[in-house]
This record gives C-alpha cells, sequence and structure tokens, in this order.
C-alpha cells in the first residue's frame, strides 16, 4: 500500500516521497517496507533505533523518529494502528492460491476442510470435521482430531498431536479503545508456529500473534482448555495443565511446569525449569531458574505453605 | 396448551373456566397468556403483580395469587415447572421452517449447516462446520469462524465475529432437585441476543436464556474460554478477558472490565465502568461505577495491594 | 503381542516361555494376560499381589515381582511403560468393523460421522458436525448437539444431553519425563462411560483413561467448560459448574456439588453429599460426608467465613 494512501486513511498530513508499504510491524522488528507505531511512552526509547519505513506517533513523539523514518503525526497512534491493521488483513480464505498439497499416506476425512494454498505432509492423519486454512503447513506424522480448527498461515511442526475442539490461531485479543469507550479491533495478522513433538489437549486455544508468531517450541504439552495469548513463546518440553493460561507476550524458558488454573499475566520472562503450582498467578518476571512457586500474588512454594500455616492460625 | 392439560401434567386439581397457555414466564414478565410459578420465599412479594395466567405455587402461597390469575398448586413448585418446561421446548430444527434466506454476497462453506427458518444478512461470512439453527438471524459483515454453533432462535447483529469452536446458545445449567437427591432438567426456552460490533473468542460459551434473552449490548468483547450464563446482561463495550465467566442473571453495566479467570456469581447488578483484576470473585452487587476491585473476596483494588503487604509480613 | 517382543521393544533381558500379552494394566486389576509396571516406590506393596503375567520393574523392584508373574527389568520403567503403550493403542479408526448400526426413530445428520462399528440406540438425535468414533455405543433417546466429538469405544447411556463443541474421550494428559526434560506420550487406551440421564455443557472435556474408564454416573449435571480428568468416577447427580475441574483418578460419591472453577488434585477420594463453595481447590481426600468447604487450601465454610473476617481486620 502506498505511504500515501496509509496516510489518508489515518488523517496524518504526509508530503514526503511516496514509497509502498507492505505490512506493519513492532518498532523494533520494523524494516523499511513495514510502518509501525508508537502508542505509549515505554516505547518511545525504540523509536531512534526503528528501521520502520514510516511510525504513526503523535505530537509530543514525532521530533524523536529518525531522519530514515517518515513520521505520521495524529492524536491517537494506537487507535490509528488499529483503523490501519484492517487494510493489511488477508481474506479469511485465501481463493487464489493452488489447490492443497496432501503428502504420501496423508488421510483427509472426507468431511474435513483443507482450505486453498495449504500443504500437509505424510502420513498425516486429518478427522471429521477439521479446518486447515490457507497456506497453512502441516508436518508429518500429525494427528488432528476432530473439529480442531488452525487458521491460515499457521505452522505445524512433525508428530505433533491436536485433540478434538481445539483451535490454533484464533485472533489475538486486541483492540484499541477511544475516549467514549468505543473499541476498534486490531486485526492480528501474526501467525502460530508450532515445533516438533508437541501434543495439545482438547478445547485449548492459541491465538496468533498481532504480528510475526505465537511459538511453541519442541515437546510442548498442553493440557485442556488452556489459554495461550498472542505472541507468547513457550520453551521446549514445557507444560501447561489443564484451565491454565498466559496472557500474551509472556516468553517461557525450557521445561516449565504451569500448575492447573495457573495464569500470566502479559510480557514477562519466565526462566527455564521454573514450576509453578496449581492456581499460581504470575504476574512478574523470574529470572532465577529451577525455583518453585505458588500463590496470587505469586511467591515461593516454601512462603505459601507458611503463610498457609499462620493463617490457620488466624482462626484458631 | 389448554391449562386444564398443564394442571394434569404437573398433579395440580383445576376446576376453573380453561384457557390456552403459549409459554412460561417469571411472575414479572408473565402476560395471561403465560404460566408462571413461585418456588422461592424471596419472590413471594412479586405475586400479587404479576398478570400471570396460571401461577403454579404451594400451599403456602396459594392465598398470594390474585383473582385474575389460577393458582395450580402442587407440593415442589421448582420441580413441577421443571417437568412443566419440557412440553414447550421446541424441536431441535423446525423442519417445516421454510428453507433459510441467504442476504446478498454472502459466502456460506460447503460443509456449514444454515436450518430451515435461519436468515443470513448481507456479505457476512460462515466458514466451514458452523451451525446456525432454527429461526437463527444473523446479520450483516458477520464472520462466523470455522465450527461455531449458533442455536436455533438466537439473534446476531451486523458486524459480529465469533471465533473457532464458540457457543451461542446451549441451554443455561437449569435443574431442579428433589428430595432423593434427583435432578429434573429445566428446559431453556430463551434465547440469546447479540447486538452490534461484537467480538467473541474461540471456545467461549453463551447460554441461551431459561426465558427471554441472554444479551450482550453493542461494542461487547468477550476473549477465549469464557462462559457467560443464562440471562446475563453485558453492557455496551464491556470486556471479558479469557477464562472468566459468570453465572445466571448477572447486569453489568457499559463498560466494565472483567479480567483473565474472574467470575461473578449469579443475579447480581455490577454499575457501568467497574474494572476487576484478574481473578476477582464477584459476589455482591456494586452500585458506584468507576471503581476498581480485586481478590475473593472481593475488595477495592488498593485494599487488596494492603492486604498483600500485610500477608507478606505475616511469614517474615 | 509375545511377550518376547515387548521384552525387546523395551530394552528388557528376557529367557523364560514365551507367552501371548493381550493389554496393559495396573498391578492391582492387571491378569495373565496383561503386562504391568511398578514406577513409584507407593506401589511396590501391590506387586507381590499382582495377578500380572509380566511386569516391568527396576533392579530395585524385582525381586518382589511373584513367581507367576515374569519381571522385566529396566532402568526407567515408567518411560518403558509409555513407549510400550504406543504398541497397544488402536488405530484412529477401525476401518475394517462393519458400518454403524443406527436404531429406530434415530436421525443422524447428514453433515456428521459416525465410524464403522459404532451402535447408536432408538430416537437418538445426532446433529450436524458431531463425530462418534469406532465402536463407540450411544444409548436412546440422546442429543448429541453440533460438533460435539465422542472418541472411539466411549459408551453413553440413555437419556444423555451434550452440548456443542464438548469432547468425551480426548486423551487423558499422561506422559514420562526423563533425565534430560523430554516427554514421551502415554497412549491412553482405556475409555469413557458415561451412565444415563446425564447432561453435559458446551466445550466441556472429558478424559479417556489410561487403561479401564473414565465413568460419570447415572444423573450426573456438568456445566460448561469444565475438565474431567482421566480416570475420575463422579458419583450420582454429583453437579459440576462451570470452569471447574477434576486431575486424574479422583472418585467422587453421590450428589456432590462443586461451585464454579474449583478443581480437585488427582487421586483423591470425596465423600458423598460433600458441596464445595466456588473456586476450592481440593488436594485431600474428604471422608465425612454432607459437609461443606471453601478456600484453597481448602477448609470447612464456616473456617473460610471466618478468616475473612480476620482479613479484614488486618486492613483496618
Amino acid at each position: 500500500m502506498k505511504l500515501s494512501k496509509i496516510a489518508k486513511i489515518i488523517g496524518a498530513e504526509f508530503s514526503g516521497e511516496d514509497r509502498e508499504i507492505l505490512s506493519m510491524n513492532t518498532l523494533k522488528d520494523a524494516d523499511k517496507t513495514q510502518v509501525s507505531f508508537v502508542s505509549n511512552s515505554k516505547y518511545v526509547k525504540d523509536i531512534a533505533e526503528s528501521s520502520a519505513g514510516a511510525i504513526i506517533c503523535d505530537a509530543s513523539t514525532k521530533d524523536a523518529v529518525p531522519s530514515k523514518s517518515i513520521a505520521l503525526v495524529v492524536e491517537n497512534p494506537y487507535w490509528e494502528m488499529a483503523v490501519l491493521s484492517a487494510y493489511f488483513a488477508p481474506a479469511l480464505e485465501d481463493v487464489d492460491a493452488p489447490e492443497a498439497i496432501i503428502g504420501e499416506g496423508s488421510v483427509i476425512a472426507p468431511k474435513a476442510t483443507v482450505a486453498n494454498g495449504a500443504v500437509i505432509g505424510k502420513s498425516t492423519q486429518i478427522m471429521a470435521g477439521v479446518y486447515v486454512g490457507s497456506n497453512a503447513v502441516i508436518g508429518d506424522n500429525v494427528i488432528l482430531y476432530p473439529n480442531v480448527v488452525v487458521y491460515r498461515d499457521c505452522k505445524i511442526g512433525n508428530s505433533v498431536i491436536i485433540h478434538a475442539n481445539s483451535t490454533v490461531g484464533s485472533d489475538g485479543f486486541g483492540f484499541a479503545t477511544n475516549k467514549l469507550g468505543e473499541h476498534k479491533k486490531i486485526y492480528q495478522n501474526g501467525n502460530v508456529v508450532l515445533e516438533d513433538d508437541i501434543e495439545i489437549g482438547s478445547s485449548t486455544t492459541i491465538d496468533r500473534a498481532v504480528f510475526g508468531s505465537t511459538l511453541l517450541k519442541k515437546g510442548v504439552r498442553i493440557d485442556n482448555l488452556v489459554q495461550i495469548g498472542h505472541n507468547c513463546e513457550v520453551g521446549e518440553y514445557s507444560v501447561f495443565v489443564a484451565q491454565s493460561g498466559s496472557a500474551g507476550s509472556t516468553k517461557l524458558g525450557r521445561n516449565v511446569v504451569v500448575g492447573g488454573q495457573s495464569a500470566f499475566a502479559g510480557h514477562l520472562e519466565i526462566a527455564a525449569f521454573s514450576t509453578f503450582a496449581a492456581r499460581s498467578g504470575i504476574t512478574k518476571t523470574i529470572k532465577e531458574s529451577g525455583k518453585t512457586f505458588a500463590g496470587f500474588p505469586l511467591m515461593d512454594h516454601k512462603a505459601w505453605l507458611k503463610l498457609q500455616v499462620k493463617l490457620a492460625k488466624l482462626i484458631k
């Protein structure tokens, strides 16, 4: 899309040399073919380092935009980013893509749907009612149980099992809100990547990234009714027990164990080999690996046990 | 159904003038074509004001029934109401209804099902594996992602997005229990109404009303794995984060924000612009708007923070 | 499978008389046609009483194996049991089984799938997008709402209602982990049995047993988004409110009431007529029936109320 068109859509002035913008991205990851935005004072420090072709900003941040980028000044950059995201959203299905490619020995149930542009590996079983979206890539020896939904553009490795009624790639929970309290959807134009040897339970939901990928690394085990938010990264062999979840952009190291009904706030980093007892509520980054935690607010597991003894005394 | 037949079904004596009863309703909302019931001393005060054609009651409440209504006296009114509800339940599908009407520019995937009597608006996309029940009404510019289920008689406005594997209109969790501990299903003969510009995540469940409607107003945002109980009302632009929920008949004002894994008890009223931190447990009505809460039992968010400081001291 | 082959698969020495082994089971339940294992010192006591044809054990437990059983000695019995479980897993679908039998008056939607070997009773309604696996047995007067998935070999009684997008019989969350932190799937070769007169909400998940059956007894009521782990047993007329769950192998008596968002740890026994307030966390067996509990850690409901009063005073 021409930069001049983008400026028009979001109501920004634009008078420089026009250029082609292919997609949207964060300040940190954007290149000169991409438009980015700054909406939070926390990220102002990233502006100077950004390679974005254009940056949506407000009057207070425009002077920080480096000369190689074009500043698009608006009143509410987050809202305008949401407005613009709709223009970069792909169609629900890529009807013009070539018919799906199905690998040797794979079985696609007659009542499954594999959209155009999808690629299915070898010896994979796609059961009844499964939906695999456009340009999705599914590996070898995969089992998708009935009614699993894999949204377009998602990538699933080899030897992955996904149980019935689970969803991979639904939109992350993103929207901007204006002063009237109205919401504007932020289209989630990233995807989900599942590496090899992963098992996912039934009715679990893994949201696609707003930009880039939500990533589950090799050997991860996810139980039933678990929620993985957009842009999360789950390290090798990590385990989520039933009804647990994570808000967006949290990154877990390898072999993290997440007890049932536990949950992470967003934008955290969790050290490898951390263990969380059932119903932990994690709201802070954990840097030291190999420790065991419990409670909400979260504390060392031993401290939690001690607290329960103290509380029991309170009522005696 | 003739009132004399109803009396026979529930084992009540009936000797007055017979009349046609079309459906069941609450004491407050029933008109003379409807039968109601009183099973809870809390609602005895509503009897005198009721316009119901007939009221199922027990010996202790029959004298409160106004002369324009007919009292149907039974031992366990709640149980008999459950028995009777089955007789007013519509068929799973209305096979005699005319074929569904599909608006201009709408795309119904070949593997979707749109039952007879349904009406689909314009430029709407119904993806594979979706089920739209009899007499359901879907607006314009709606997207129903794969395997979404909309039960019969539900109404969905314009510009609504529902992600994969979510359910709109499943039966609310209603049953009567007798002295032997046995349960009798209360058929949920109401529906769900979603107004315009709503987005609902994946594997979320919104139950139909027992009578009347479960209602989500304009601009509501619901994340993944959320439960909305029967007869709830969710105000404009309110937000439910993942794995939160509400028991039945709770009414939220506009722009209420419900943190992840939070939950409401039933029959509450929640003031507009209330905010609930993650994992709040709300068991009481909130009358003052614009406040922020946390914890279970619920308290002012600042009080909750203070409590955590005190608890941390307990174990030092 | 020949015992000699099993020995080869798991890398155990074997020199005795060969025999045919038909399946795997626990020490307690295995007969001479079955292979069992001991991986936890807690179960060493069960070895002597076991009638298993062969027992996978390590060097420290092999001497406890009775003479009628053959000891298969390996370094990590739990891991080798997981390795072996894959060999006893049945195919996803039993394609050679005879076509499904459909009882009189039952309606199978054209977009539903009933696999070979399944048996459907009378007057049952299987709606669009439902999947019923091989050799599953569904009773009379059952309603399976759209997109319900019943895995192979599961058994559903009469007058059962299952709401949309729920899953019966997905694999329990079972895997062995080695010293490198890698996981090996334990195939779940048991099933789920639902007795008569049960209602299950939408997007609820009930896992199949690793061996034997996950069992829900007559009259049970399960709300939406509930998780029932492998090998659980839920007593007659027990009730799970939305977003609650149980880890594996917990056994509930009759008329237990489980509040919303509550959860049980695994391997517990819960006395009949126990009631758990919303968000209870139950980690210990309950022997006395008819009591009411709350909190996490769990306590008597009255104690929990008293504790909240004390905590409220802390911040005054």
